[in-house]
Order: structure tokens, then sequence, then C-alpha cells
């Protein structure tokens, strides 16, 4: 392919996108690849357009690779099935939501569980047909809250999702390990780094679950790793429960008054200079901070919920989320507080909450009412002593202990990871780290399959529901993660395996011969397969064209100017920024030598 | 690429679907290319996906043969744009609208003029940047009255957009010119039948257009043809204007009974027993049949209508909403009539509407009240003389004579077109034919740059409205299409072109030795860069095995079975029925050459 720049349909910027905060985003829309139509919603033009195939073709060959087979589902869903799973309810205002000339109620779909299962139910009947993993690459649609950083977060996009079919455990830990290769050697042939981490599967539902995280500052997600090799998401790290502590010595619980000791750092403060204990200063390790919060369940159902964790560290809201999902949390409100005046702001302590608040009553089906709901931080266990809120302005209750004082309706992992906090699995310390999460896969087990009833035949000839896994890559939001990591201040800088042309040609002087010399240079190349761009623009400037080619990033980029009286040319790399001279009589030999030696490389 | 049917994602039906009515949908759905998802919404199964592809392949080489680059906008779109050039109310009820979170307003585009027209002024300024066509490949959405014949009429479909831009008409003749010939090798390339037809272009605006349409039973379309080389679509059509008639001789018209002559048939007859006239009899042609419709208008105002034409012709409901458009138009309802007793069902006449009406006043605006407007015939000219109406139950009127006795609002192409009725142009009597329409093409003018402000800096540094095309094929319909036409009684019959597999290997019979042969072959033919079905399915009989490849349709069927104790193989071409037998050693040999032979072919 080659294409002139004189004709070709990109323009440009010289200045960042008013909109743009990160990288990728301001990049790609200065260097012509993507323009926004809409929060959250992007044109493709041709550079990013090109950009795109490029990792939809990877993506292809190694979902086919591992025998995955490619349909193509509707975007423009009947409301039926995801009624059925729940997910129409679930989704809440994520879900784009619409009806057609007759009522019908329609949706845009978020993913294809519903649609898949469906459709494997319609085609298949016997453990024979099975195992099968179907894929496709789509359009799909999230009415995200705060679609942000350019093609990251946005709410039309592309991605790859694909979903497995098995008898048994064991097909589907089979299934899901090919598909887990399988993204393994896409971001590898991409050259994008990446972390497998643990991961919560959320509103799918399923069990085990693990994301793939490309490490990079702007990312949404908060992973974890450990010197053993532990990676986990924020959301999936589980607290090492601490042995029960003997309380047997801890005095009774007494409540003192704490005049004006709000914060922690306060109550820190008053409660050594007033009430010292011997054991050596009190420090927030020793408060127990209770948080107010408020739960949206699928049903709608508004539910207040007092969580305590350690005064020594911050509620996540992110784990929270994770942790009650389907239901959606916030702070709780100021007519949440009203509707319960049991609870105390800034002085809230788990006895007027959970199971010990004299409101609570159990009704015959276990339905608690009365009292609002305490989770407590896995780190609270049994005969572990607090300062907690006396549920009375200005007071504080000193020795409360865990199990004597008081119980929880449950345990939360609601505090925040800290660098150093211990691995899970005993690996050694944490260290945090940011990422964007380009893929996601999960063993869904027999959550739709159950609820859509894809049932098979097993080989007694007796009905089995099937087991499913799925699987997806962010298509889109892979682009803009490479292009987050392929650049330098000048601009982009793709590698040969993603780059839209291959050799970019810049005509930067005068007269007829010049023009002529890197036109059958941009022609040979191209002639023997290469993709290329050739600056071909009369009245444009070398400053310019120099400026265009570093912002627009293909890997190789000819200079025929001011050498060729001399009988040479420049090919720079766009990469290392070396550059060498070549006579002009070889120089088509010596840049397709280049650019097959590098034709599938990601550095 | 090779695949084993044994776990390719493939299940026939040996039963037409209940909800399939044309040739296409049945063998689609019952060869496993395609699944109903919701009334014209449907999902691609791997073989009609490949297809799909292969279609796709060749409108994207013959788009960029011309010089059309490619880009790729959202399906889902914010309304804004729509609302300046007023489609957003023009397409009533066939445009999918949906609100997303933050209540704003977005659709779901059913063709993308205002987008590209936006792009193009956001990325260009001067004269010097065009001409530009830009194209796409993508899904489209229209929420259809009655979704139809599967993929013919769908909701969501996939469609390829181009969109022309140049200075002047001059540009915009050579851009549409081009667009023309790259379709015209499209559908030649796929060997699908065309005829390009004059059209009117509707809810597009614009004034030159032509549609290709496909000749079929099944089509959708009506269209016409002259031995001269005239062909246009039935709503294009116009018709000849007759010269006015010398009425001095016809006598004034008459009131008389005509007791229970409600239908033309009974007014004929008896006319002729009642009010026999010299000229011979009369017939229907001597009829002026007044029709009464109700339109509504984009702002949602129902405009009751009557249409007057000769009483041997019916009104033809697809013409006139072609010449009412953007307004729809349906037939008047009872309360319709209820609201305007001046209409007496059965015995209309022109001087109960129209300007002749008592009850109708012009006010200074000329806006007309009173009585509904009346538009006629073009053949109803200056002097025609005719029995209507008498606008009382069992009268009509003799020798009414347009002109004379009535006048009209203007004139309006209702009436049906027939067999022999005269070409526009003088080359000949008209030929009637069904047809689908596969592409369309525009010349849009300025409507569209103006709605939306898209202009550029001419040669003198003045500001100039770009003049716009607008061309589209009808992707999945054209796959319909191919579909209806490459067939037979058995099952589909694809073409190399357009196969989803070049080849499909039988393994019919028993033993290892016959399955290591039929799969070595079939490596051997994929290994060669060919697709390969490979039918390795152990335990399925001969029988089922040979219908099954006849209803899918490969081209190329290599039958491994009974033969092979001989040393021979069978090769059968699917269009044809032909069979010969190949040794066993020469089999690959020879089949790479028939398949090389025909690589491109569309036969």
């Amino acid at each position: 392919m080659l294409k002139n720049m004189s004709s070709f349909f990109v323009r440009t910027l010289r200045e960042d996108p008013a909109d743009a905060e990160v990288t990728s985003h301001k990049l790609l829309v200065r260097a012509g690849y993507i323009r926004r139509t809409a929060p959250g919603i992007y044109t493709w033009l041709p550079l990013g357009l090109q950009v795109l195939k490029r990792i939809e073709k990877v993506v292809r060959e190694e979902m086919d690779a591992v025998g995955a087979q490619e349909v193509h589902f509707p975007a423009l869903l009947p409301a039926e099935p995801y009624q059925k799973t729940n997910r129409w309810e679930e989704y809440g205002p994520t879900l784009f939501k619409l009806r057609d000339r007759k009522a019908a109620d329609y949706l845009l779909a978020p993913t294809h569980e519903e649609m898949f299962t469906l459709l494997v139910k319609d085609m298949y009947s016997s453990y024979k047909d099975l195992p099968v993993t179907l894929y496709q690459i789509q359009t799909k649609y999230r009415d995200e809250a705060r679609p942000r950083a350019g093609l990251i977060r946005g709410r039309e996009f592309v991605m790859k999702d694909a979903y497995s079919f098995d008898i048994d455990q064991e097909g589907l830990n089979t299934s899901y390990d090919l598909q887990r290769q399988a993204y393994q050697r896409i971001f590898e042939r991409l050259g994008l780094e990446y972390v497998i981490c643990s991961a919560m599967s959320g509103a799918m539902g399923g069990s085990r679950s693990e994301e793939f995280l490309h490490p990079c500052e702007i990312g949404e997600d908060t992973f974890v790793r450990s010197p053993g090799g532990y990676a986990a998401n924020a959301e999936a790290v589980t607290t090492p429960v601490p042995a029960p502590v003997d309380a047997t010595n801890v005095p009774a619980f007494s409540v003192h008054e704490t005049p004006g000791a709000k914060t922690m750092e306060a109550l820190v403060e008053y409660s050594n200079e007033h009430y010292p204990r011997a054991e050596g200063d009190w420090t927030a390790a020793n408060m127990l901070k209770s948080v107010v919060v408020a739960l949206t369940h699928p049903d709608g159902e508004r539910e207040v919920m007092v969580i305590a964790i350690p005064g020594d560290r911050e509620v996540d809201m992110k784990r929270v989320e994770a942790a009650v999902s389907p239901a959606e949390v916030e702070m709780a409100s100021a007519a949440d507080f009203e509707n319960h005046p049991e609870l105390v702001a800034g002085y809230l302590g788990p006895q007027a909450c959970g199971p010990n608040s004299p409101l609570r009553t159990v009704d015959e089906d276990g339905k608690i009412s009365g009292s609002v709901r305490l989770l407590v931080d896995p780190r609270v266990v049994e005969g572990t002593s607090w300062i907690a809120g006396g549920n009375e302005v200005d007071k504080h209750v000193y020795n409360l202990v865990m199990g004597r004082d008081f119980t929880a309706d449950g345990t939360i992992e609601a505090a925040e990871i800290r660098e150093g906090d211990p691995a899970p699995d005993g690996s050694g310390p944490l260290e945090l780290a940011r990422g964007i999460e380009i893929g996601h896969i999960f063993q869904l087990g027999k959550k739709y399959a159950e609820a859509l009833d894809l049932k098979v035949l097993d080989q007694n000839g007796k009905t089995q529901v099937v087991t499913m896994g799925s699987y997806g890559v962010g298509v889109s939001r892979v682009l803009a993660a490479l292009a987050e990591s392929c650049n330098d201040e000048n601009g982009l800088a793709w590698p040969m395996i993603l780059a839209p042309f291959h050799l970019q040609v810049l005509a930067t002087g005068k007269g007829e011969e010049l023009f002529e010399t890197a036109g059958s240079i941009a022609k040979a190349v191209s002639d023997a397969g290469f993709d290329v761009l050739y600056d071909d623009r009369p009245k444009v400037s070398a400053g310019v064209k120099f400026a265009d080619a570093e912002l627009l990033g293909m890997p190789y980029v000819l200079v025929v100017g001011r050498g060729l009286k001399d009988g040479v040319v420049e090919l720079r790399d766009r990469r290392n920024g070396t550059a060498v001279e070549l006579p002009v009589a070889e120089a088509s030999a010596e840049i397709l030598r280049v650019l097959e030696e590098n034709r599938e490389s990601n550095r």
C-alpha cells in the first residue's frame, strides 16, 4: 500500500486537545488517528483504523491457533435473555436500553454471555459436541458514569470476547488455560507488558478469574505483587486473618469523655494525654473506625450498612464495591443518617449497630431488622481490643473487645491495601502498582447455563448443565495502552507489527529529481509488500515534514533531501533515533532488508 | 485454513425455518450460516461470517482502487447533528432513539451523512484539500416496520457507505462516476447481475440518483426498463404529459343518478347502459378515480389529501410515498372521513376538494384551508373530460372537464406503472420487473454541507459550500442476493470468490487408511493456501455427508470413498454437477490445478 500525504486523510494538530488528560489520548488525536464524536465515543480515522486492524489480526490469529471459532453477534439485542440472568437489572444505568417501534425492550450489549449460551443451546445437544470455544471481535456499549482517558474507558469500544463450553470442570480448566496462553502470546507479540492478576469476577459470577493488567501510571486499576510472584487486583487481595487474641486480662470496657475528638488524629492525641496506658502510646491502629455506607441492591432497595476497620487504614471504596457487587455502594447521605438516628456521625461505635444493637430483631426466616448490618475488617478477630465511638457526641469506649463486647454480621475486604502488607499466599510483602486492564478471563461455571437452561446429554444419557468460561480483550483499549507506551516527547513511535505504515518517505527539498527519487523509492518499497506513506506535499517545509513524521510515528523514515546532490539519502529509526546514510542506488534494497528483518518486530 | 467438520461450529437443519419465506433465508439458516436473534436481527455463524468477509474484501479493494479512504464511525451517535439536518424528525419511527444516563438524546445511525460532513469540516479548510472520498464498512440500524426476507430487509445490517466532497458540480460528477464504476466492478467480480436504475433520492435530498438493482422475483423494488436502455425504479418513472385537449365541443357537465355504482366496474356498466355515448363504449379510462389519503408530515401534522387518477389505473402507494417524502402516507381512516364530511366515500369527485371546493379559502400568506388539497395524475391535462363522483351517494358527474369545470392543486406521480407504458425518454414501451436494491448512489449537492456549515476557501479566497455525494452498498443484503442466485434444490452452491471453503473433502467409508488419505489431501490443499472443510465425522453415513455437502454449497467436493480400493477419488463440481475420477496419487496436484484456475471465479 502506498499513500501520498498530499491526498491522505490526515491533519496533525500542534496543540493538545482540551479534553485530553493522558498521553495516548493527546497523541492519537494530535496525530490524526482518532476524533471524539461524543463523550467516550470515538471515530477511527484512516491511521487509527489501520492500527486497530493490525491488533485485530494478531488477536484473530491467536484465537484461531487455539481452535476458537469466530462468529459475530448483533450489538442490538432483545432484553429477554438478559432479564433471565438478571443482568438487565444488575447492570443498572451502565446498560444502554431502548425500545423499538413496537415498544419491545432492547439493549446495546455490554458483553454477550447470554447470547453465546443461547446459540450453543440452539446448535448443540450432546457431550460429543463439546468442548467448543467461540469468539467475536465486536463493538460493545457501556454507559460509563465517567468515560475518560480517550479510548481507555469509552462508551462504545471494540472487544474480543470468547466463551468456552465444556461438559465438566476439567474441560473448563483446559479451555481456560488455552485462552490464558493465547492472551500471553497476543500481548507478547504486540510488545505490551502485562501482569496476570488474580481478580474478583464481580457481576460476572463464577469462580476463577484473572486480569491481564498493563502496568502504567495512568491505569485505573490498582494491583499488587509480591517478590514471590503473587499478583492480584487490589479488589481481589484477601487479608491474612490473624489468630484470635487472648483477652482474659483486658479490663471491662468503659466509656470516657473525649470532647472534640472527632478525627482519628485528635482521638489518638486526646487518649494519650487523658487515658494513657502502660503498654505504650495509643496509635490509630488501636482505634476502630466505623464508616457508614449505603448499598443499592439490584432490586433498587437501599441498605445502610456500617463497616468497621482499624483506624490506621482508610476504606477503599473500589474494594468495597467489588465485595458487595452486584449491589452498588456510596457513602451514606445526610438523609441516611436522618433515617438512622442511632448512628451518631463521628462517634459511631459497633454497639449501636449489628447484632449487638438493642434495636436488632431477627424474625423466623432469619431476616434481620431494627439495626443496620455491621461488617468488620478480617483483622478484627476474636479478642482484639479497641477504642471505638461511644455512640454519643464527645464520648468513646475504651477496651471494647471483639467477641466479648460486640460481634459483627460478617467480615468485609474494605480496608485499603498498603505497600508492605503481607501477600495472602505468604510470598512476601506486597508492592502496589497501577495498571490498565487489557484482558480478563473468567471461569463462569454454570451460572449462565443454568439461568438459560443449556444442557447436553452426557456419556450416560443424562442431561448435564454445561460449564462455561468467558474471556475478553479490550481491543481498542489495547491500542490506547500501546500508544501509551510507544511514544516520546515528539510523538508516537510504533513498532513494525503495529505501525499503520512501515515506512514514511519525506521529500524535503525542491526540484523534480528529488521528488522523482523519493517517489520511486516509496513505490519500490510498497511494491515489495510494505505499507508506505510518501510525504509528497510540494509546498511544506522540511521542518514541518520532520515534525509530522515524528508525531505520526512510523518506525522508519526515509529523508530524501539535501544529501541527494551527494548521492545519499538518510534512513532514520524512529524509535532509537539513529540514522544511516544510504547511497541512492542501494537505498530500496537496503530499506527492504531492514524492513524484512523487522517485519514482526514489537520492540 | 483447514477445519474438521467433527469440531466445526455448524449444524444443518433438514426443515426450513418456520419464519423463512425466501430461498436465501431458508438456505442460510438450514446450512448454518446465520441464526435469527430478533426480528430483522441476525447472528453470523462461522460459515456466514466467512462469506461476509469475502464480500467485504471485494468492496474494500474496489473502494481503495478509486482512491476512497477507509474510516470507521460509531454506530451510537449524538442527536444534535441529525437534528440540525432535520433527519432526527424525518426518519420517524425508523430511527432507533435512546437516551444515555444523563438523559442526552442519542440514535443508532441509519446512515452517516451528517457525521462525515462534520468530520471533513473538522479536518479540512481549503479547496486544495479536495476532492476527498471517505468510506466505512459498518453496522447500520433501521427500525423497519416490516423486517422481512432474512438479511434482505433487516433492522441491523452491514453497509458500505461512502461520501465524496468536492468544490464544484464538475468535481462531484467525477467522484460520482468513480463510485459508479467501482460499484459495477464490485457486482461484476461477485457475479451478481444488476441493473442501474434512475431513482428518486427520497429523504436523502439532492439531485442525481441511481439504484443498483439485482433482478429477482422476491425483490421488494419494482423497476422498469425499455428496449432503448431506459431503466428506472418504479418510483422514479415520470409520466409523459399529453398535450392539452380541445374541449370546445364537450357538452356542459351534468349530474346523473348512478344507483349502486360504487365500483369502477359497476359504474362503467351502468354508464354504458343508461348514458351511452356516440364515440363508443365508456371504459374505466374515462372515469376519474378519487382516492383519499392521509399524510403525516415530519412535524407530526396529519393532512388529508385527495389524489385523482384515470379509472383504469390503481394508485401505487410506494410511488405516492416517494412523491410525498419526507411525509409518510397511508389510506385515509374512518376518522379522517368523519372529519371531512364533504368527502363522500365511493362518490367523491374533484369538485368537493381542491381549489374548486366552495370550502376553499386562501389567506394573505397563500396558506390554503377549508378544503383538502387535490393532486391529479399528469394525464389529467387541460381539456380532458371525465365521469367523476357527484359528491352525493348514488350520483356521478358526466362531461366534467379539467380546466373548465375543475382544477387541481398540482400533479402527482401516484398511478401504477404498467407493462407497455411509454418510457419517459421515448425509448419504447416499458417492461416491469422486480429487484433487490443492492446499491444506491446519490448526488447530494449542498444540502448537508449547508445544514452543517461545511465550507472551504476557494481559489479566490472566498468561502464555498462543499458539494457532496453519498454512495451505499448493502453488504449483508448483497450476501442474501447472492445466496438467492447461488443455489439449487439441494442447497447453496457458491462460486470460488464467495465460498467460505473452496473445497469440502468427504471421507465416506470406514477404515484408517481412508480417513488418512482424505485427511492428507485436505491438508495438502490447505497448505497450498486454499480453505478446506474436511468432513471427518466418524459415525456419519455417506448419505448424510453428501446431503450436508450439497446444502453447505462449497464449489468443489472431493469424495474419498468406495473408489479408494481401486486407487481413485472423485472430484465433484457443485455447480454444474459434473464429477471426475482422479488417481489418488495425483489427486492433490489436480485439485490444486483446478482451484488455482478458478481462484477468483464468480460463475
